[in-house]
């Protein structure tokens, strides 16, 4: 077993999260893409495509309830990372030029039952998956965002539908 | 685009989570694995391999603070679909046999800082991912699991490590 500390920019979760990468042992394969960010004439970053089957990394919450009733990133973040940048990274520890990390917004499932956003499922007193709410990204691009540390910041909206492109 | 409605069964996460699928566009690709269940000769399941790669499905949180100290499934509920089965269910709309929902739990970062278990980070107050702890793994397969409607279900701990197999 190997195991590998993923570490990711701090504007796209406000933790370290640390990710186990077990050797794969599989019987069958098919193909794997990979999405390379790509961007307008006028360089805007077009939303990355087929997000949701990128690597996941963590989904942190801060529920609208516990921040005024308007979170900064509402509710659910859940963070994924483009699939070929990951396995390059796990070969080197470096994330390499064209590293997307997807932060999808997600709502909690309403309604709140709760004054803190809770409701209860059979599953127990909770937060669960509710409707989309636009997303963040940020592209590393070690000669594209020299002033911004190397990582470019981009907002496809905290709403639905997502922006197609985003400055 | 595309869109599929994902119908997970009510064990794994106790709510219908909508999974929005967009058709992809990539310009490279490179080995995608397949993970069928594998067991042991006396019929246990085997811990399923390199999970933290599938397909995310969504992120149900239960903190221990709102469920008396002790969720039930303590807490945050990540859930994955094997990326093979998830493919067949795009194209068909029905799960095959072998399809494996991995829910691997994690508990929230410490310390809690309020009373319902939530602390504070630059992206608001609210829960953020901690230690993994444990997993349940839930399995189709009509032939074998004909008494629980097609689906088995088993519990690799509620803590760390995961068991190796689980009956």
């Amino acid at each position: 077993m190997r195991v590998r500390h993923l570490m990711v920019p701090p504007l796209i979760v406000s933790t370290v999260i640390v990710v186990t990468v077990l050797a794969p042992s599989s019987s069958s394969a098919q193909t794997k893409s990979c999405y390379p960010p790509e961007y307008t004439e006028s360089g805007d970053l077009i939303l990355p495509k087929n997000f949701h089957e990128w690597v996941f990394v963590g989904s942190p919450l801060t529920p609208n309830a516990l921040n005024g009733g308007q979170a900064g990133f509402p509710e659910f973040h859940n963070v994924y990372i483009e699939p070929c940048s990951y396995e390059t990274y796990k070969k080197t520890n470096v994330f390499p030029d064209g590293t997307i990390f997807f932060k999808e917004l997600q709502l909690t499932l309403p309604p709140a039952e709760n004054a803190d956003g809770s409701r209860t499922e059979p599953s127990g007193r909770g937060y669960f998956p509710g409707a989309w709410n636009g997303a963040n990204v940020t592209v590393k691009d070690t000669k594209r965002y020299t002033d911004t540390g190397g990582w470019g910041y981009y907002n496809f909206n905290h709403h639905e539908p997502k922006a197609p492109t985003a400055k």
